[in-house]
């Protein structure tokens, strides 16, 4: 039985970023080069680490979000191009100290820092990066913007400590672990499209609608993720399939599987999981107790749901090219999954 | 041969503070306060490890040098409060993460957050504390303050990274080090001292005359511990004597020890510092190595070198109260090693 595609989702994911990239792209070539320059330091261990995981291509899609969210708002000055840059200077900070937390040995497809570094050197280098953004932030002067912004690096860093809370926990429900990606995931989604407003000094309710476009793309984003680890081709994930499940890391695909699976079932989750004790086999099992109870089906119909909300938010804004863009960013998020 | 103790240090180091604390007492009272009220989170884990730190009584001086500042330059607000208490979760923060770093299993007296809760969460709930103080920071709303105190973030991060590079590296030179503690100690101290004048929008010279007051005194701190690690008693360092031995990290008495040693010392340095290589004995060897060529006393010398320059800063403030409890600070920094 297959998975039933909308259409409206089933186009190339590469083409649905067109327009956003047609939009930010000068923006973007001035946010690389401070990104480098403030990757800078005497310190040479700090440029070398920063640039491994810097120059291996992520999507940047939060600052890309921050510099559409301001050119909607009208924003008519510099200061997004440096609070898009210390917003993906925060996600790289967070990246570092999340290979450290979950012991992962690759990243965007490359061996990760803290294997080719040191776990030490990665939590340092990720608080430098972190200070870094700061500052930059601060050279923007928009207070606004700062509150934002250190809301999201605090919200995260709980989100963080609660993923690590529920670890190996099968019996973790939907809700908290939407509570975990809300804050982990979500936070920073939600403040890099919220910043476009805030900077340009723009009604309550702008600032709000862009708050919660953000928030519902990053949950969408993050449950296409999850759905990803079980299902996707390790070339485009930058990672193995099964990673996830290998980490015993508690995603909705496995909670739903959990939940929805029979005592003998649970036993399988909890020796995997729980225990730890995983043979090669036994991802084949994991990813047949998913499409038995349609799990992946269900956390990928979630990120649609989330997905609509996030269209929804932007509702109030008019017609305009970056509007368009930003709602097709939700059409690229969920339709990586296919 | 005694090491000669100038009388104007040899009075009670706790005697020293009286002032300071005199001066700050109140408003030390509400930094509490703030301190218990912002480690609050619905995530247990959170609490639970800050208050392990916060609770375990550290002298505060940081916060406290933040409240003397903003008192001297004559503030008449309420936003050093918060921002005292943002530099004292700074500071808890870094403890953290370097505990994390140095794999420490002793802070304060008490085992180490990382030894009851692991690595992992204590790199997160650092990352949440340093997330609440920039959120405290954006509360207070003076840009000039967090200029200073993202600076300082930044910086510190940096010097941790330059200490990690010359791990185990028993050529660094004094210059070498200097620079690390500069960075990683010394920036957070300057930044204390400097943010009163900044909150108040003093003239640029009185910014500057507490920045370099903060940071001298920030050096001088730093290299009585090191001394003291060698030569004080566990029950006041709340660690063991010879941690940095053992651990084989480079501070300035064993800096001075090797190059101010024979060939045969220097291959006890190799053996014990770059192979970690040490059994019981070695601690005595070491202290003994130390008294020989008076590495104990030349560092200390060179920590009452930096509390002058300490004092000269601060000789453009009129006689007042807070500028003599100030200046007790550097008697009670250096008097620790007596």
């Amino acid at each position: 039985m297959g998975i039933v595609i909308p259409l409206e989702e089933a186009r190339d994911p590469g083409e649905s970023l067109k327009a956003l990239l047609e939009i930010v792209r000068e923006d973007m070539d001035a946010i690389n080069r401070i990104i480098l320059d403030k990757a800078v330091s005497d310190v040479e261990l700090i440029p070398e680490l920063a640039h491994h995981l810097i120059d291996s291509g992520g999507k940047r899609l939060r600052p890309m979000l921050a510099i559409a969210s301001s050119k909607l708002c009208g924003y008519p000055g510099q200061g997004h191009i440096r609070t898009a840059a210390a917003i993906e200077f925060m996600h790289t900070a967070t990246l570092l100290h999340d290979d450290v937390v979950d012991e992962s040995s690759f990243r965007r497809g490359k061996k990760a820092a803290r294997i080719l570094w040191g776990n030490q050197a990665s939590v340092l280098v990720g608080d430098f990066l972190l200070g870094q953004a700061f500052r930059m932030l601060v050279d923007v002067g928009s207070l606004p913007v700062l509150k934002i912004l250190s809301n999201a690096a605090a919200v995260i860093a709980e989100g963080e400590v609660m993923q690590l809370a529920a670890a190996k926990n099968t019996s973790t429900t939907e809700d908290e672990y939407l509570a975990i990606i809300n804050a982990k995931t979500a936070a920073l989604f939600s403040a890099a499209a919220e910043c476009g407003a805030a900077i340009t000094n723009r009604p309550a309710a702008e600032q709000a609608a862009l708050k919660s476009y953000g928030k519902n793309l990053g949950i969408a984003f993050q449950l296409v993720d999850d759905a990803l680890d079980y299902s996707g081709d390790s070339a485009s994930l930058g990672k193995a399939v099964g990673d996830d499940f290998r980490e015993g890391k508690i995603t909705l695909p496995l909670i739903l599987s959990y939940r929805r699976g029979s005592d003998t079932e649970r036993e399988f989750w909890r020796r995997t999981i729980v225990e730890g004790n995983v043979t090669d086999a036994d991802l084949d099992q994991a990813i047949s107790l998913m499409k038995k109870h349609k799990a992946i089906e269900a956390t990928l119909e979630r990120a649609r749901s989330y997905g609509a909300i996030a269209r929804d938010a932007m509702a109030i804004f008019p017609d305009r090219a970056e509007k368009r863009a930003m709602e097709d960013v939700i059409s690229f998020c969920i339709a990586r999954a296919y």
